[in-house]
């Protein structure tokens, strides 16, 4: 496998995306490019020799940032380093990309530098999250903010292959996000897409409430990317307040019992990691010519292996082909 | 305070209803009316002499349930509690109007029988949701699926009034949920919203990612009702999804150290609270020509005295007139 990495951009900086490629390597073998400032990859690869024999440093000099319009900022910047690593993916010099840079630059490279696959109208994010009866996909996460009934569809499509393939679901349910259960509930938006979604050939079970979403969720929860990415967010917000107000009610019942502290911290500790979304590797750009995959922005060594990890999976059961397959008649 | 007490729709029945006017009862006075099947008030008011004393039964035949369509159903459905106790409001019998019922009958029956504030499009259901740093508006919570800018400022300025009269906040902040904080972030709907809100005389500090919603939030969260429902539900659900994994993990770490897990009980006892919504009494629908409360459907005896302890805050502050002012130079 022969991966391209975005070094720069990320939260903690290009030593620990290098970190989780070492890591990756020490159970199997990657090879492939860093694209990012020359100094500080040259200065993180010293502790990494591994890395440094496999992967090619490609020098940029500028990078693209959250805060700007990605679509004019992958114009006015062609040497930073999703432009760079979008040009080699599409010289095929690598079977993927791997970011945790900007969403929103990976996003309109995508669009502008690789391309979509035919039929496709536009690139979706998917998100695994955690349920009480496992876990399930939330599509689109925070791609797409304005979605055609169309686009609702092309994502409800994209989500079954993925938890199909990824998630190894068989017949996966398909729900709409909705305000009730009821046929008839919801925006225009959902009416409409409800009543197109049971024309479609797959398995189409109706609407799911917000409360239920992570008490008995279907296999692929689909949802425009803005209702997505605030749920997602709210979930991600949700937990840390929770959090800190259960540390504080430990503390005011504690009385002085240590020993009831330090079993309880263990406890939260236990629910931090099913909320540190950061350890489930990384989300898919569902939808473009070749493997993308966006690492959170906060992502760990850890989170960069395992998204790394979600990349072979990717490439192995040739999503790129299937989805092909899937659109081309559209 | 003379109020009309739906007591149809509610999941714990008439009886649960006229307990809680009984404890209401006891602390402050209160006369209105009770309006529903006959029997089943009559019954439930045997135990309660002093609601028989200072109420008149308003028999009805008809009930309107929540997987009606609700315009359709006060229509037809004239001899129901939520059409009757409206036709006592309107006739100024009472000085507001109380149910557990279907919030979309009630919604319905507000806009058709009682009518809207001159100036006001469409009323709107605030909800008043705990964060790390106090309590906080969302508005709209469900009343109304696909909202224009006009709507959402009306939100915006009836959230206003909402912070200042019932939470007693001066110059209250008011934030556009969104998927960013960055202007310019979001999907077409709240991008126009931004734009106008910035012209408008209320504090606007602009847009509140969800991630933030119960950690840091403004003091009035406005967000059209489709997705303020779906926050709403997903806070609840995740709520009770923490709680169960909570519980589980309590049992696997306690090792059979039952001081451990009593004491840990008591914690997520306290968390339970936070998270009961009933407990904190009903929902407003704010923009109606009276007072009207919507109570949560599964209201205990409690939460429909807390509602009535808000109908009584919103009495007193007289929120019809405001509005009124506020309003009619539009």
């Amino acid at each position: 496998m022969k991966i391209i990495y975005d070094c720069m951009g990320a939260d903690l900086g290009a030593k620990e995306i290098i970190k989780g490629i070492d890591q990756y390597l020490s159970e199997a073998s990657l090879k492939g490019y860093l694209v990012g400032d020359l100094k500080e990859i040259e200065v993180s690869l010293k502790e990494f020799p591994k890395v440094k024999e496999n992967f090619e440093i490609i020098p940029t000099t500028e990078v693209i940032y959250n805060d700007e319009n990605p679509a004019f900022a992958i114009k006015r910047k062609p040497d930073s380093s999703i432009v760079k690593g979008y040009q080699l993916l599409v010289e095929k010099k690598a079977d993927g990309f791997l970011s945790a840079g900007s969403t929103g630059g990976l996003l309109a490279g995508g669009l502008f530098i690789l391309g979509r696959i035919h039929g496709i109208e536009r690139p979706a994010l998917p998100v695994v999250l955690p349920s009480a009866k496992g876990n399930f996909i939330l599509i689109d996460s925070g791609a797409n903010m304005d979605c055609s009934t169309k686009q609702l569809i092309s994502f409800a499509k994209m989500g079954k292959v993925y938890a199909e393939k990824i998630l190894g679901r068989e017949n996966p349910k398909v729900g709409l996000l909705n305000v009730g259960m009821e046929p008839g509930k919801g925006n225009t938006q959902v009416k409409e897409a409800y009543k197109a979604f049971q024309e479609e050939n797959f398995n189409f079970i109706g609407n799911i409430e917000a409360r239920d979403l992570l008490i008995d969720p279907v296999d692929i929860v689909v949802a425009d990317g803005f209702i997505g990415n605030i749920i997602l967010k709210n979930i991600e917000g949700n937990g840390m307040f929770m959090l800190g107000y259960l540390k504080k009610l430990v503390e005011k019942f504690s009385d002085g019992d240590q020993e009831f502290v330090d079993k309880s911290n263990i406890v939260l500790k236990e629910l931090i990691k099913l909320l540190d979304f950061a350890e489930y590797g990384g989300t898919s750009l569902l939808g473009l010519k070749a493997p993308v995959i966006k690492a959170h922005g906060s992502s760990n060594a850890k989170a960069i292996k395992n998204a790394t990890l979600q990349m072979a999976k990717y490439l192995e059961q040739d999503l790129v082909r299937i989805f092909e397959n899937e659109f081309k008649g559209e």
